[in-house]
């Protein structure tokens, strides 16, 4: 199919749809970087300056990019772990994803300098923002010190990943952020007291 | 290399040791049934007697069997919950399966019947487990009422499993499951208040 191509501040946009309707369509292995320029209309060297892999382009297109909000400040930390976990939950739902992660996180394992952009480029943005919500809880008194952000990193996102990724059951009636918010803020507090 | 045929007890044993050292010498790929009966040396119909798949086949040979012990009774529930995320750091934990983890995973999500059959197996034998753990707690007047054994599930499970095999950091001073002992803890005694 032809399209017009779309402008430079339109690529992202133009990418992430084509990286989810091509998932959902042919699945990860045959989500190409040439495909997915293809499909988006755009050219593969503006594709290729953007994104140094098809790993991160598939993270970036469906999890998260690159450049995340930060956290919303609800007024306590009960609240900003509530909302850390719809996001986390809402950034890690969707079948395109669970048929695509294990394959991502595969083409990562495999290379090393690779696995090392992912953890500096995704997992220390993730943790650049855990670390302002941890440190809002203890300028208002409700942790006495700051926890390890590393620790509080595997809590949060550990127990989404694994019930999104891991198990096959529907989520608790209630849904999963909201489930988990209560425990794994005492969690949080337990290791800030 | 031609070796004498283990017995029939010495089986599981036998398939173990191969599928660790392919898992090591050729990765997941190459570690397929046959090359593990051949390193092995017992005959394939014997391994697909036990073993439906591949998938299960390494699981089982590296992670855990589907025959668990039972969870240690420490006497508490902290001390319970420290016991149980020993085993969980113990079973995830090594090279071999970090290299392994992800193309395993992607082999299961593509077999919806192997995927219900892992739920089954071996996520069913470890909730089983913890349900055992939890009722000590409710018995032992630490719990109010059992909580959601596969929410206690995801929150012990997940962010070992998150540690392990998605932060490429290494554990934190004191060791990961003592680490996490004391907020996981406070995040069940939470769902069971």
């Amino acid at each position: 199919m032809v399209r017009g191509r779309p402008r430079e501040e339109g690529i992202d946009d133009a990418v992430r749809v084509a990286v989810r309707a091509l998932l959902t369509e042919t699945g990860y292995q045959r989500c190409t970087i040439d495909a997915v320029a293809a499909r988006a209309g755009v050219g593969k060297a503006a594709v290729y300056r953007r994104w140094r892999s098809k790993a991160e382009l598939v993270f970036a297109a469906v999890i998260h990019p690159v450049e995340l909000e930060p956290p919303e400040d609800t007024g306590s930390l009960l609240g900003d772990v509530a909302a850390v976990l719809t996001v986390i939950e809402s950034s890690l739902d969707g079948v395109e994803l669970r048929q695509a992660l294990p394959s991502l996180l595969a083409d990562v394992r495999a290379d090393p300098a690779l696995e090392a952009r992912f953890g500096e480029v995704f997992l220390g943005r993730e943790r650049g923002y855990l670390v302002l919500m941890l440190e809002r809880a203890v300028a208002r008194g409700e942790l006495s010190r700051r926890p390890d952000p590393a620790l509080v990193h595997a809590i949060l996102l550990g127990p989404v990943l694994t019930w999104l990724h891991l198990f096959t059951e529907t989520p608790p009636s209630g849904g999963l952020a909201a489930s988990l918010a209560s425990p794994l803020h005492a969690a949080v507090a337990a290791l800030g007291a």
